[in-house]
């Protein structure tokens, strides 16, 4: 069988991207998928590695191993800074430069900051494994200088946690640093006890996860609560820096911000030339490509698509169904088929968007799960969440070890990952040096969602 | 129950700290445990962090944690810098002081350059868990970019590593080296066979593993062989660079060189103002006290430490029998009884060490044990040291974790932990800048050994 002469670049390997790679097995294609990391890492438990509870390599996997059957695909690990639209080829960090016959981007998207850049060394993110592993160190410092600190005043500013943004990721790393605060560390110190710890969820918007109905958000609120999170809606930060944030006109002291707020697409779109949102998305065409650019898609987070007239949401089964759409729409060209997807909006081709429901965890116990007209909170929600989430897991080991981790946590309510790594004992103050952010930002081009 | 007067203070959570921590929780003591790390490190699982195997998680637990329920020991996080003896007191890091009436110290080891520091760049070593991590990116970002190399010398230069040193850990390193380059990564790259690497272990000594019985080297020998590891033995290392290593009057090409020679011990003990040994060790008196000073005693591989006209071997089980010596020592000073320790060399109260074996794994279904009369190699030995180690980690969670992880690796020939992370598609040339060591020097003073 001769090499197929169409190559097909896909950049970024989260789910948008490893999705259209996949799907494209049986096509005539040579396929080169390219990201900065070596690993699809499952982003929705991305706050449990946070929050000690998994380790990194439990909810990530190398691209190559996933792909390793498929011949028809190439794993390269580099950095695209640039897209020659013009010449068909990405540029990379090297100055080497990637030929493509069709383009699927799906570099994802990052927090936004507002215009606030500075905001960014006092309230960290959390997009990848290293975001998480950073931020995990400073909720487990923060209790240990905490502990060495005499002054009652400093004291409680280390013991003062505040999450911005009522997303998803907010709600969860709140409830799970609550947990912490009263159950995990628990005995463990002597001159504090952690219970004390004031985690402080704020939201500008009027109710937390606002994607959800109402009567869910407020369920929501009223788990976190109980759980010992105070939260704050319909307000606003105007200031944060290494001493803590500004509320209306209140300054409020805390060592550790976490930022979960705003959507920031990869700043790689800009090299296309095509419109882009508010937010820095592509505006595709229905099938997913770039306006003028029929070889060009975008899959995933950077892509703003219309569904029912709303926005279809930044989640990982919207990525995935435009992955798989995109690789759809390649073979249909490829063999000169139609496409199978379902018509719709009049356009042929047209991606549409199936929305399967929404999910998040609170804590222990707690969740909120919409499906359809089924809404559950709580216990029954709590579960169908955690079912869901260990079968999506990929790879057979990670479902196991995640398994394993979770039911040692559940009975013990220990915490398996509570290991601070980088020099832990050195003299810093435990906010980020801007010197050594991994996070978004020009360097943040290509790569995974 | 009044708070009780003396003030022990122990330096370092390792082996030694640790198990003299806990054997004086019933002692009418007060005990400060102080380490630059929140946690208790198995380290002869060190190397399976390195190679991927498992996650670093799974070989440490934090000491706040696993001391919890010990309610007259406190855990603090700082480093040690300097010890003032006159004043009886440890200096920390950032200017602190914590006095003491008697202190342990436990700082451990650390790899020794024998005067060519400027090799450290080049060939890190594997002491702590930043060291694991760090090395396990350097060998999986080897693959990565001899795929990615084009020019066939290079390219040959990125799959060439060297281990230098034929003690426990550089067997363990090359073994399981040799089987990640052979298994592991099969199927995976497009471009290159990962089973061409070259993997080299240098001994400049006449045998590998020269602490066993010579027939047992031999073994160890052809098992590394038989894997596919080239041995060199009687042969030093004269240079070492970013790009190889010289051999006699040979420059080997090698992107990954790997340091697991000699032993210097933690620089803290200088400022005891003792005796100290070649590598920097303490000479203690037979009871572990430093000479002329009854109130400070050394444990672990920071302790030179004669037995039966012999040197006791930096490993755990002595590390752990001289921490629990000195527990002993102090409540028989506490409480005015003698020690019940075995009476030996004359000095009342001598530490005396109790050889339980020698155990060494190589790879899959290859180690070699020594114990007492037994001697094993091949499938047998192995089978030893997997139940030796699973049983003697810390933790029952850990002890799952590890034993599942392995379970998954040994039929699937796969490694649950091959996560690059810290900005892996940058442009960096594979070598270890000097400004983000966070190895020995200085900074190594207080902590783990």
């Amino acid at each position: 069988m001769a090499t197929p002469t169409h190559h097909v670049l896909i950049v970024g390997g989260g789910f948008g991207g490893l999705w259209a790679a996949r799907a494209l097995a049986t096509v005539d294609v040579r396929i080169t998928l390219v990201d900065r990391q070596n690993h699809h890492l499952f982003q929705p438990l991305l706050y449990q590695v946070a929050t000690a509870g998994l380790s990194a390599p439990d909810i990530a996997a190398p691209l190559r191993h996933i792909l390793r059957r498929q011949r028809n695909v190439e794993v390269q690990l580099a950095e695209v800074t640039r897209i020659d639209v013009d010449a068909r080829a990405v540029v990379l960090a090297d100055d080497g430069r990637i030929g493509y016959d069709t383009l699927v981007l799906a570099t994802g998207a990052t927090h936004a900051y507002f215009g606030n850049d500075d905001w960014r060394t006092h309230a960290p993110g959390l997009k990848t494994l290293d975001d998480a592993l950073y931020l995990r160190r400073q909720l487990l410092l923060a209790f240990e200088r905490a502990e060495a600190e005499p002054d009652p005043a400093a004291r409680a500013a280390w013991l003062s946690f505040a999450i911005i943004g009522g997303g998803p990721t907010g709600v969860e790393m709140a409830g799970t640093l609550a947990e912490i605060a009263r159950h995990t560390l628990r005995h463990e110190f002597r001159h504090i006890n952690p219970a004390d710890a004031r985690v402080r969820l704020i939201e500008a918007g009027p109710r937390v996860l606002s994607s959800f109905p109402e009567a869910l958000s407020a369920r929501a609120r009223q788990q976190l609560e109980r759980l010992g999170v105070e939260v704050s809606t319909g307000v606003a930060v105007s200031h944060i820096d290494a001493t803590g944030y500004r509320l209306g006109d209140q300054h409020v002291a805390a060592r550790t911000v976490v930022w979960a707020a705003g959507v920031a697409a990869s700043p790689l779109a800009r090299s296309l030339g095509a419109p882009l949102d508010k937010a820095g998305r592509v505006q595709v065409m229905p099938d997913l490509c770039v306006p003028g650019h029929p070889e060009i898609f975008v899959a995933g987070d950077l892509a703003a698509v219309q569904h029912d007239g709303r926005p279809v949401p930044g989640v990982a089964p919207a990525a995935k169904q435009m992955g798989r759409h995109v690789a759809d729409t390649i073979r249909a060209r490829i063999s000169g088929e139609s496409v199978d997807a379902p018509k719709a909006v009049n356009a042929p081709d047209a991606f549409r968007y199936r929305d399967y429901g929404n999910l998040a965890t609170i804590g222990r116990m707690a969740a909120v799960v919409h499906v359809g007209r089924l809404q559950l909170s709580g216990a029954p929600a709590w579960w169908f969440w955690l079912l869901a989430h260990v079968f999506f897991l990929i790879g057979f080991r990670n479902r196991l070890a995640v398994l394993l981790d979770w039911t040692w946590s559940y009975w013990s309510y220990q915490r398996g990952a509570r290991i601070i790594l980088g020099g832990a004992g050195g003299g810093e103050d435990g906010h980020r040096d801007p010197d050594e952010q991994r996070m978004s930002g020009p360097s943040d081009a290509g790569g995974a969602p």
